[in-house]
Parts: C-alpha cells; sequence; structure tokens
C-alpha cells in the first residue's frame, strides 16, 4: 500500500468572517519570561493572526506557547523565553472575532489516506493492531525520502537483543532522522556495546557476570574520562547497538537529563529547558514521531511537537504521530490531547519494532 | 539450538530416612466430597507414599487435590469428586517420616537446556525477552514430535489478523495439541470467520459494519441453530481462523463457560467444574503450555498443571508452562505458585504468537 | 446532600412517528435456544414494542437478550432460554418504523442530581474521586430505605481487616440488599473468621502461620462436611466477617463457580448459566449496583442490568451502576457499554470501602 | 502502638577480620568528575574502610556514589561532583580483605519494632494494608518529634479536594519536614488556590469552567510576574493547599523541573543535578521517606536515601521508606532495589493520604 498525504485546505480569507476581522491585538510583554495577562496560547492546530489586514500563518507552532510577532512573522516562543517589550498576541477567542483564528479540520479526511488515519477510537490491549503496522510501514517508507522521521524512546529498550538490532536496522536504512531520549538509554546502549551487559546481566542470556552492577558506572565513568560518546566509541572500537548506530549514520541523538540520572554522560543537557530546546529544534521539522515505552519523554514531545508542519515549499502537511506503550493510561494521557493524527500501540516496545523492522524488511 | 530435556533423579529409597519410615496413613472419606479432616494435600511437585513398604509414586498430581488410593495407585482426586470410603491419604509433613516425600529438587538443574530454564528472576515490561522467544522456539520443535502441547488463550486473541493467521499457522504445522479457552473466543473467532467482523468492526480495518453490533448475537444463534460449531463450519463452508484450523487438523478444543457469557455456542461447558475435568483430561498429558491473554484461564491452568509427568514409558520428565500477558499483575499472580518452570512474558499476546510464529518459520 | 431521583419522561405515544407506527412483527422461535434469524436484541434503554396498536415497555430489560411476547407482556429471554414456538419480536431498527422503539434519553438531566451524574468523562487514577464518594454516600442513604443496593466483589476483598470490618458495618447498617461475588471471596472470608488467616497468613499481621497453606482447604473441606456455610457458621458459632454479616442480616448471596475454583463450598453455582440466572433474579429488583475488584463480575453484572427500573408503582427510575477497580482497563471495559449512569473509580477496593463505610458514619 | 527504633550494631572491629584488613586503597581522581577506573561504588548499607588503622563509617551515604577522603572524613560524592585529585577509594570487595566493609544486617531485626518492619513480602492490589497504615501512623507520631520527615508527590496530588485537605492538616500538624515535588503539582497546586480548578475543571465538581485550559498557564503566568511562589501567595492572600500550608509552616519544598514542563515556576530547579543536589540536602537528614504517585521522583529519591542515617549523637539508626502508587510495576521497581526498609503500598494516593491523615486524627 502506498502512503499519500491528505490535502491541507486553507481557510478561504477572501470571505467573511474573515474579511470584517480585526486585527488581532499584540501588546509588549510586561517582563522577561511574563506575558502580558490576557495572552493568547497556541495549540496544535494551524492558527492564523490577522495583522495590518493579513491573516499570517504561525508556522512552527507549539501548543501552550504565546504567539510573538517578530520580523513580519508570527512566533511560537514559550514563556521562559520571553523577552520584555516583544510583542505578543492577546485575546482567547478562536473564531476570528479578535483577530485570531484556529483552524482544526484543515486536512481533508475523505481524501488520500483517510482509511488509515482518519477515525479515531480508544485504544486498549484488545485493539488489533495489524493495520496499524502496516500503516506505520508505509508512512516510514514514504518519509525517509520526503519528511522527517523522530524516535523517542524510554531507557528499557536497550536490554532486548532483538530490539536493539530492529532499531539499529532502521537506522541504518535511513528511516530515523533524529533520536530523542535520555541519560540511562544511552547508558543501558553503551553499556551493552561494551559489557555486552544490561545492568550487568549479559544482555542475551541475562545471565549475571561478576560485579555486574559495576558496568553501568564503570561505563559512565570512562565515557566521562574520554570526554564524550563518540571519542569513546572510537577509542574502543564500538560498533553494536543504537548509539552506536546514530553516530555511525549521522543521526543527531538528544539526550535529556532527569532526577533520576547517575553520571551522566557529556551529552546529556542537564537544565531540561535547554533539553526542550534542543527536543524542539529537532522536531520543527520532524512530520512523523514514533515514541516508544517511555511516558515521560512522550508527554514532553507531545507538548512540543503540532499537528500540521509547513514543508519549506509552503505546503501545510499533517505530523503523524504515534505513541507505544505497555500501558493504557500512558497511552491515554498522550491521546487525550486531542490530535487527530496520534495514535496509541499498546504493546511490549522491544516487540513493536521488532514487527516494523520486519515488515519493512531491514531485518 | 537443539532442546535436550533434564534428567529426573528420583529419590534413593533404599537409604534413609526411606527405609526406616513408616507407611502412610490411610482413612476413609467419611461423606462423598469430604476428605478426612488431615487430608494430605498434594502440590506440583512429584510426591511419593510409603504403602505396604513400597514408596509409590503420584503419577497424575494436581496441586491442592487429596491422595486417594485405588487398585494400587495413588490417584490425585478432586475433594469434590471424592466418594465416601476412599481410602485417603492423610498427614501433612513431607519429609518421609509420614510415610510421605515431596521431591521437589528432581530435577538435575546442571544439565540439559539449564542456561535457558535454570534461573527465575521477576519478569516485568522491561525484561529483555529475546531468549525467551528462541527458546520457546526449540521448545516447540521437541515438543510437536515427543510431547503434548496445549495453548490457552482469551478472548481477544481473535480480534487482530496477523495473531489469527499466526495462531492458524501453528495449528496447521502440529505445534498445538490441545486448545483451551472460553465462549467467546470461539464466538469471537468464529464471527471473523463468518462475517469478517470482530464485534462488528472489520477485522482488519476496524471500520464499523452497519448494525454490525448484532453480529456476534447472529454468530451465537446460526451455530446454536446448526447443532455445533463443526456443524456449522461445515455448513457455511468456513475455512479462516483459529477455531476453523483446530476443526481441520483435529486438535481438541475445550470451552468453558463463564457468567460472562453470552449464547453460549453448544460446545461450551456450562458447569465450570465439569469444564475443569475436560481441562484436566487434556492436560493429564500435556508437556507444555503456553498460555496467552487470560488471567482467569491461565490461573485455572495453573491450578491444575504440575511441575512434571510421567511419561507412557515411565520416565518422569519436566512440563514447561509459560503465561503470556500484558499485566505484570496477572504474571506474578501465575509464577507466584513457585514451579521453577513457569515463566511469563510481558506483552500483548497478538504479537507474542507473531514472533513466535515467525521464529518458527510457520508464517 | 439528599439525593433526588431524575423524572423519567415516557415519550408522547400520541404523537407522530408512533401513531402510524406499524405493529412490530413477532415470529415463533424455531428450536429451543434458537431465535428467528433476524431477531431484535434488547439494549440497556427503555425499548417499546408497538402490540395490537398498543406501545408495551418490556420492563425487565436485558442487554442483548431477545424480546418475547406473552402473556400481553414483552419479556427479556436469554436466547438459551428460548422455547420453540416463543413469539419473538423481529427487527433491527430502533425508531418507531417496525414497531420497536428505543428511549434513550428518557430520563431529564437538567434537573435533580443532575450536577452529580449528568456528565461523564473518561476516569483514571488521576481524576478526583471525592465527589464521587458524597455522591456514593447520598445514593446509598436514599436507597437503603427507597430502592435496593445490590454489591458485587472480587476474591482479595476479604484479606484486608479494615475492608472487612467496614463492609460488615454496612451490611449491618441495612445498605447491602444482596451480594453476588464467587468461591474464592467466600471462602477466604470463612477462613479468615474461622482460622483468622487469609491463604494462611494472619489477616492483620500477615505472619505465616504453621502449614497455613492448608486453611483454606481445611475450610472448604469443613463446610462441606457440615452441608452449608450457614450450618458451618452455627456450629462454629462464627460471627465474623462479610459472609456471617450477610448471613446475619439476611441478605441474599449468590456465589457464581469459576474454573479456578478449589471446592467449591455447598452454595456455590457450578453451571455459570445458572449462576447468571440467579445473578438476574437479584438484579431485577436492583435500582444501585456497586462492584468492587472483580472484572469479571463486574462485566457479568454490567451485561445483566439495564439503566432503568421499572418500579412497583410503575414509575420509571434510573438504575445507578458503579465500578470500583484499580485497573483503568477494567473500568473503561465496563464503562464503554455506554450506559450514561455507570461510573468508575479508580482506586484499591480496600480503600473505597473503607472511605464509603466512614462517610456513612458506620464505622 | 508505641514505635521503638531497632538498635544498630557495629561491627567489632576489634576481632577479625577487622583487625588483620589493610588499609583501603585511594587514588586520586584523574579529572573532574572522573573516578579512578576502579572506583569504589557506595550501597544503601553503612559501609566501613579502614584509614590509617582505622575503620571509617561513610556517614551520608548514596548509592552509586563514591568514597572520597576528605579532611579525615569519607564523603559519597557524586561522580560528575569529583574534583580532580580527590581520594577515591579503590576496590571491589566489601568484606574487608581491601579494607572495605559493607555491613548489610547492622539493625536487629529480633528486637524493637520487629513484627512490623522485619518481613518483606511482594506486594500487589491484593496485599491487606490494613497493619501498614498503622505502623505508618505510629511511625509518623514518633517521628513528628524525634526524626524528620520527608514527602515526595507526583502531579495529580493536587486535584482532588480530600488529598487536598489531609496532606494539609498532615503539614500543619508537623508531620511533615521537607516536601519533594516537580513544577506541576506546584502548578496545579496554586492553580487550586487562586482559581479553584485542575487544569480548568472546578476541584470538587469537575466541571469545566469557561477558556479554563488557560488557567494553569495563567497561573504560571501570574506567579512569574509575582518572582516567586511566596510573594504571588501574599500578594493574593491565598491559604488553601499544599504550597500555601508549606510555605505558612516554613516546610522547606524542592521543586525539580522536567521536560514536561510548561512555565515553570520560579522556584523550580531547571538542572535536574543541581535539582539533586538540593533533594539530597533535605534527604541527607531523612529519617522517614514516604512517596506518593511519581515513579520518576520515587526512584530519583530511592537513589539518593541510604537505609540507615547517623543522627547528631552518633547513634545509627534506620531510615523508613514508604512508596505509595497505583501500579505495581512502580513499587517493583523501587523495592527491587532491595532494601529491607523500604515498602510499597499498592492504591491511588488520594485514598492513602486520606487514611493516614484520618488515623493520624488531623481530619
Amino acid at each position: 500500500m502506498s502512503f499519500t498525504l491528505r490535502e491541507y485546505r486553507a481557510p478561504d480569507f477572501t470571505a467573511q468572517p474573515f474579511v470584517s476581522a480585526p486585527d488581532c491585538r499584540l501588546e509588549a510583554a510586561p517582563q522577561d519570561g511574563v506575558a502580558p495577562f490576557d495572552f493568547h496560547a497556541l495549540s496544535i492546530f494551524p492558527e492564523y493572526f490577522k495583522i495590518d489586514g493579513r491573516w499570517l500563518l504561525c508556522e512552527e507552532s507549539r501548543m501552550d506557547t504565546v504567539p510573538v510577532l517578530e520580523d513580519g512573522k508570527v512566533h511560537a516562543v514559550e514563556a521562559r523565553q520571553l523577552k520584555k517589550g516583544q510583542a505578543v498576541v492577546c485575546g482567547r477567542t478562536e473564531n476570528a472575532e479578535e483577530g485570531i483564528y484556529l483552524h482544526s479540520d484543515g486536512f481533508d479526511e475523505s481524501a488520500g489516506e483517510s482509511d488509515s488515519f482518519a477515525f479515531r477510537i480508544g485504544r486498549s490491549r484488545e485493539t488489533s493492531y495489524s493495520k496499524d503496522i502496516d500503516d506505520i510501514v508505509s508512512l516510514l517508507r514514504y518519509e525517509r525520502d520526503h519528511g522527517k522521521i523522530v524516535w523517542v524512546m524510554g531507557p528499557a529498550f536497550a536490554f532486548d537483543k532483538r530490539a536493539r538490532e530492529s532499531f539499529s536496522a532502521i537506522v541504518e536504512h535511513g528511516y530515523c532522522h533524529a533520536l530523542l531520549s535520555g541519560n540511562a538509554l544511552a547508558t543501558h546502549d553503551l553499556e551493552g556495546a561494551f559489557f555486552h551487559t544490561a545492568l550487568g546481566q549479559t544482555i542475551y542470556t541475562q545471565e549475571n557476570v561478576r560485579n555486574g552492577h559495576y558496568n553501568h558506572l564503570d561505563l559512565l565513568n570512562r565515557v566521562r574520562a574520554a570526554g564524550s560518546m563518540e571519542a569513546f566509541i572510537e577509542q574502543e572500537s564500538l560498533s553494536e547497538g543504537i548509539i552506536c548506530a546514530a553516530v555511525r549514520n549521522h543521526v543527531p541523538v538528544v539526550l535529556c537529563g532527569s532526577i533520576r540520572d547517575d553520571g551522566p554522560l557529556p551529552e546529556v543537557f542537564g537544565n531540561c529547558y535547554e533539553a526542550q530546546n534542543a527536543m524542539r529544534a529537532q522536531l520543527k521539522e520532524a512530520t512523523t514521531v514514533i515514541t516508544m515505552a517511555t511516558m515521560l519523554h512522550s508527554i514532553a514531545v507531545g507538548n512540543i511537537t503540532p499537528s500540521f508542519r509547513v514543508m519549506p515549499d509552503g505546503r501545510v502537511r499533517q505530523i503523524y504521530f504515534y505513541i507505544c506503550d505497555i500501558s493504557e493510561f500512558a497511552i491515554n494521557k498522550l491521546t487525550d490531547r486531542g490530535s487527530l493524527t496520534s495514535k496509541g500501540i499498546v504493546t511490549n516496545a522491544q516487540d513493536f519494532i521488532c514487527n516494523v523492522a520486519r515488515e519493512l524488511g531491514v531485518v
């Protein structure tokens, strides 16, 4: 099955209510990091703002950020990054009456790949996922050449032999354009590459090795001594696992710190708001996002990722968002955000990635 | 990897404490369905009883049943099936002092496939399962020709296209010698075969069909009209799905009723204790049991299945028991029973069966 | 806060489309246990059938059963109980065009206790439940004197000291008019009353007692010897726990068998369809149902319980249905059935019952 | 029931193997943030190091940190905080042979409150928790005057009326000496205090208020404008909820940032390793830790908290650690760390805190 994008239909701004709508109201941010009290907050949907009589799309949107007019464009700025005096759009309507329009149904659901993605229902362990896997596979084939695929994963992912091999093959075959994760995933994965263990157990057999509980601490210490993951990988001639595959294929890896961390590895962002910035830098160009086995990162990425992207040629397209988690609770936390294009898959991420790799034909 | 059974080492009854141990004490059941108050209860392990100076193994054991001497053999009888006057072994020690000996470490863990099965650790969604899948595959290859493989499944299993195809292929290739399940699984599966829907949604696309909520009721009504699943399958020339594969390959199917049932299908045991008897009749010869996506049936089967089987040639071998469930709670409920050979796999059963089928090479 | 019932507004059968609607179509059941192929299936909502020009309500309805005309009334009959030749309503519309009308919005949501019960949202561990507890308490106060309160519980309920005391107090104070459960709950509870243990652990301290794993088997054996729970309670002068409270207060107890059972106790229904009949006999008069810590029984009871009841004086009122479970999956399985009046509470049932008892002022 | 501490029995260093053991080996850290490759890593247990012939206890220990000798004392230093040249204890044995001794059984389990805390078993939703609640209550009564009680909580805690009231009462009555949480908890709680909503729903009734989805963003913006939570609380005369209670009672609050955050509030540590330092500063004096409804913070705190504390008078005592979570998975993640004194309680934290407050008699 080949994959077709849905058409985007922009609002007809030559018609009412757009023509007689006023310009949106702009007010100066009163302090650094503080918005005017009636600021407008952006959503995951395309939003247009009437400025000097013209309707401008906020192109790189992000839910719960503030629209700021600068250089003739509307930017989505996190409140913490506001500078005193920046021009913030104010108003809390979305129907054009204050010059603000939220366009929630811009993608034609009756065309293109509508059968695959048009409906959304509750997902549970009892849902059938065969078609979702097929959909993801045809989506990934399309996106490899036409989009940007961002994968997000939790730490346990590095523990299983087949999952490591499957994801590495996905990277090698060009189906991964950025990887977002945390200190633990990279630490476990490099422990696997260097010691062939996961938290001190041989990865495949799960047999304990002697003093194996030191392995992840030693790994952290050695990478810190080497100065970077890349230097360590080169120095030790490592080739196996997720991080090695990413480094070898020049896939950017963003590692976010958390209060659970040992170490951390040198590349890890200790400041979580800088980590958010680095995640957003990758997600700004994303067209497909797949999160696996991490509620923390899935929700963080869900907060940052809008439902659409403006491509370099100006075309507006959907962003596809999948979350794989073994817990319905995690799935529901994310899909409750209400994006038409977010879908949950309730299973163990090990199996999910092996299925995807196999159906893609890369393992 | 080829599979080797562990050796069984029977106790040395020519040594102490066995030689000087007394005969075990026998008392008559005081009423139908009632045991003497200090009856002995059997476990999942091999247990020997000294009768007339000789130590007899209770060959077809079952946890929490009562050892009854009859025709020179010790039988494991459910309390509800006791007849007044039957000779029940009494005593609550297990170390030979009352002529009762429980042999919990009879299988040589240092030999055979010990690396695969010898250790037992807590299982969770974060455990690595690659080796378990490989172990199951080599086990199934061995058991197809040398043992009896019993599968147990919950109702949601029939909802997914790949899972249906995978399990059907497992049946077709001889890796299933009995199937234990409930009314809902068979109803959903036959709805799939006849209407191509699951609870009114097209199986693959999950699109709702018109009045689809009638489909499972209609299916039940039509099978009841036909008189049996087999008659219905023949009459409607059905060939797809789990039940059809079982019927075509002469695999016995035991369907147990529950208070949640509609219908039921004609073959379903309405009486749950007769259902237990039918399950036990299949499990008496089982050498490998795999339960999937059903806490109720998994625990029921776990209650009935001992840790060993006496083969027709008199050899004692282990029974292998796997439970696949997406919930750690369900896994722990079963593995807490303490069998060395019971292993949990925490994932969606859809993916589990697809993995097993693929690694077996049957899909 | 006092509790007020919502008004029921019957359809106006003197208006269209009711006046010109045809009589519903009746066909004879072709065999025992088999309905005509286009039988109508009932829902949880009030449904009216036009018979000889008059619209009759099926008063004691049950989802997925078949409407049968007998003695001038429409009865809801399980397919398995149909007798050959009975007059079954056929047709699969619900808008009067075939003389069948489903009345899904008969209860005035703008009046009475609408604030408490009118809206329905997804429930999870993160939902706030303070108001639900208060609502349940005012509901129970009303129902004690004006309705019938049916409690349904899973086996683990008998393990906790405070939960046992709380539920016993609820029974003693008249807030329980029937109890539906299984063999395990009653066995564990009577083990507690007789041995002061739960599966061999002292209930409060959870210390293991010697040979305690025999306790539940001994309990079963002794009750079977006594012939009934009531005889055993009297013979042993037991007074503590759930079953004793029910017996002392003449609360009917329906115990349904399952394939997991040991024993069973003499009162347990071994046949699950007879168990369904016994449950339905209790539920026919129920006005409030609360299920706790049992997915199996919760769904079974949900299948049997309609959304309304016709009171002896002919008034139609709502049935209130609460399910308490620690798993969102279990909650969602039940609330997906779509009743406005079913609400899930995600917590450990121990705490739920203690909260209810305390707010009721009975402990 | 009154609470008694267990006695600590230090090793007898006048006996073997301690007398003939060598001094431990010290090596200089080769770089900032890097340990010698055979560094010793600390555990949750008391560990002694032989320095100049004397055995020194590392008093403020932390699992997986590095023992550093400075000013005649052994300090537990996170690898990231090591300074080049610091003297690090090296060696990976724990039995004195390298001058390192881990004392895992120092607390006399046969004395004091042994019945309450001496055994440790698997915990699930089916475990009885009545005694745990009683134990916690007597522990808290003791600790209020003799120890330091640190509470840790996840964000959903602020959503429920009774839970807010119960925890506030616990704070008011002196049972909370530090509070560790994240940006979301404080934001939700202050939204409750200021807007009387939680994510835009009225806290008690859960009714949506108009434009309520702006409330948490507005709250963040207003607190950022005020400059601090304390300034905002004073400026708006807020008095209700968790943060207000903490501020009013001078309870230190550590808020750790995460990549999921909006805002953040001014007090939040954006750098997660600085957050760890701030958490550890509070935990260094902790004697009882209770975590609720947060896997992230529970594990982070578990990583930081040892099993013992050296009191100002030099006495060594146990630290008590409870985790309350609705998910067995979260509980098991923490209790697998192997501390005798860590106990899991599987329920909704709302109910847990209400129970504790009620049994303490503060509500």
